[in-house]
């Protein structure tokens, strides 16, 4: 079969049988087909969209292409894999508090995670803010974590989707990046392959994700259920707000702080109500608690007991960090090249957004430009004030850290123009919009 | 300015600049934007169009990666230059009639022609199968000939239009052929280059030709007036029908045979109306008559004469043909591998689908699977009978030649597919669907 007639097929809005499916992305692969026909198929895909079929058909290949990382026989423990994925937000930490809070309560979790991207911060750059942290794991320390911590931490291998590897590099480069089915089969088929039995998948939504609206979250959110339950996994999508940072903290150090802060029952509203429902999501899907209400009141007795907090150090130590010095940096580590984000009149926080504290914080050195950019631990924003609240004119709303002066100056209008105050409190809502499965 | 930005914009139906549209066309030539985001862009256009402005940017984007022919000045005469352009179709040998019949009657004719490709046949493959005829013309031939016969035939040098080659290559492995917008960049832009003052387009329509339907012809056909008046010429466009191959041949030497049976007033019906007809229409552009009706008028007188009949045979010995040895072979140059397509029943030809006939004739050798393939002079079909004739079962149809015995195998089913008899005579209809002008 020749690449050209599956273009043409999905170009005419054709369904593509597993055959044709494997001729674009094998022979992309083995390199027998060239990229130029790949971005011509992908661009098809984006208008033309593929079926439930197609998609799982094509999330299979994927998986194919590469290494499963295969977790049965751990240890003796019937505790099932569970993981978390969320489509990238800003402040967004929750796996930092998610993972040894799962653990804590009998999950296994083998957490695969990625670094900042565009807009939004990276788990590993988060983790790796704390001095000593490895996050490149190999697959025996990966597994030593999993099996005494419960949980571990480390970036995709080259083994792990090798198609996807090469396939999102050009769906970056020639506008074909989001179509529905190609990011399902993306994100599915590392997950997957990370070895995992129940997916809780964070969707986010707003102007400071991926997913502007809840339509097209909800697409994505449907696609991921759909796709991952045919694959015979247990999959639940939990689509959330991404209008404002989630926390008080964008930055990867003060991430981490924050992380701790939660640990010890001391995190923010909104993101705690984000992490609490999304671990409880895990319980479920692990067989562990039967309903989401029951999960969330596990999660709050643990956190009471200490023991999640101690499970994150013990991750720490065991791969590589330096608690010691984690705990003394704690409130200190801050670059000395700051301002203050003050309210220009008196009212209520309308909104933050997120989008564009997301851009500021990559100037400040969050993030990444691109992918040779180095991020900075100690940069980004610590508010002291979050939608809601109530502001004077000149109060501090926010502290601003920079890794110069040029990344403040080129950070302080996208910073101020994300600032909205009314005269009247805006309406308290739930971050959790819509939850899906199958 | 990005390409992936330019790539996006357009992906979401928006109108390309002049600089968008260069980020793309320039920095494709000059090797700066890879194949792959050219792709992308291919099928984002592929699927969202371009506006008439977009399309005469494009064209004259194109037109300036190469050279344009440079025609002024070539003698003291005023006459203007006028070319024929067609899509392609089977049988269709209607420049190598139109173009010296023209010539005789005061047009300048700088024909660029092309190869076989797909399923039709080529001008360039049939005139070479006239011993010694030369078409790869440097340009002081090209313009020695025009200036002598009135007209010459060459095919396309690497200097005009380099970006059409690179993206037409393209195109053709990434299923983005069928777009009109990139259909008559890459049309106009090698036409407008060849130095031609006005343009007839013969856009055929129907089953053996590119365009499917009159909407779609109808639609190129506007694309092209609309977009080569922009550009300051005279343009007409002529749709007409190519269920039928045209004529009562197919095949190269063939071709050149029955074109010579035209110059000298014997050609079938349908090929006469179809070629006196587009050559009216250039004795129209060309100034050198006020209606189509009259340019017909002076092209049966001109043919009368015997004129256009010497001035093909001049520009064969010009072009380094043998005009004996062609006139000795006349009848005679035949493959000695055949068979005779005979009538299954008796009744009227109903009708002879040209696209089977084309993919025949493909295989019998006058065409080409791949660019690497050579075409036979001495293969193709000879129609003794065309739709509306009666036949008696048993009668020929068709003799019909190939380069081998495998090479009749193979055509035998698709010769026999495309021959529909029935018992009532099928209506007269002309073969001019529609004409388009500005």
């Amino acid at each position: 079969m020749r690449a050209v007639d599956v273009i043409m097929k999905k170009r005419s809005g054709g369904e593509l049988d597993r055959g044709e499916l494997a001729t674009i992305i094998e022979g992309y692969v083995a390199g027998s087909v060239p990229d130029y026909q790949v971005a011509a198929w992908a661009m098809a895909v984006f208008f033309k969209g593929m079926t439930p079929r197609e998609t799982a058909t094509l999330t299979e290949l994927m998986l194919d292409s590469g290494k499963r990382m295969n977790l049965s026989g751990l240890d003796g423990s019937a505790s099932p894999f569970v993981d978390k994925h969320s489509t990238g937000g800003v402040g967004d930490k929750v796996s930092l508090i998610l993972a040894p809070l799962a653990a804590s309560l009998g999950l296994r979790v083998p957490m695969m995670s990625g670094r900042a991207l565009g807009h939004t911060g990276g788990t590993l750059d988060k983790l790796e803010s704390i001095p000593g942290y490895r996050t490149g794991l190999s697959e025996g320390d990966f597994r030593d974590g999993i099996r005494n911590d419960g949980y571990a931490m480390t970036g995709q291998t080259a083994e792990i989707v090798p198609a996807d590897k090469k396939l999102y590099a050009l769906r970056d480069v020639t506008g074909t990046v989001e179509s529905i089915p190609l990011i399902t089969a993306s994100i599915l088929s590392k997950k997957v392959a990370e070895g995992a039995d129940a997916l809780v998948f964070d969707i986010k939504c707003g102007p400071g994700a991926f997913m502007k609206t809840i339509a097209e979250a909800e697409a994505l959110a449907q696609s991921l259920v759909r796709t991952g339950s045919a694959m015979g996994k247990r999959i639940i999508g939990v689509i959330t707000d991404m209008s404002e940072p989630l926390g008080a903290t964008v930055g990867n150090f003060f991430e981490v702080e924050e992380s701790l802060d939660c640990l010890e029952g001391r995190g923010p509203a909104d993101l705690m109500e984000v992490t609490l429902r999304l671990t409880a999501w895990m319980l479920v899907a692990g067989g562990k608690v039967a309903t989401v209400e029951e999960g969330i009141a596990s999660c709050r007795d643990a956190l009471a007991t200490g023991g999640p907090r101690e499970r994150f150090l013990a991750n720490v130590r065991r791969q590589g960090g330096d608690v010691e010095r984690l705990l003394a940096l704690r409130g200190n580590y801050r670059s000395k090249f700051s301002f203050e984000l003050r309210a220009p009149a008196s009212g209520f926080i309308a909104s933050i957004d997120a989008w564009k504290i997301g851009l500021a914080s990559v100037n400040l050195g969050v993030g990444r430009n691109t992918s040779a950019d180095t991020v900075s631990p100690d940069v980004g924003l610590i508010f002291s004030k979050k939608s809601g609240d109530r502001v004077e004119k000149g109060e501090t709303v926010a502290t601003v850290f920079g890794k110069d002066e040029a990344s403040l100056a080129a950070s302080r209008p996208l910073v101020e123009a994300a600032l909205a105050i009314e005269p009247a409190a805006p309406p308290k809502k739930s971050l959790i919009i819509k939850e899906i499965m199958s």
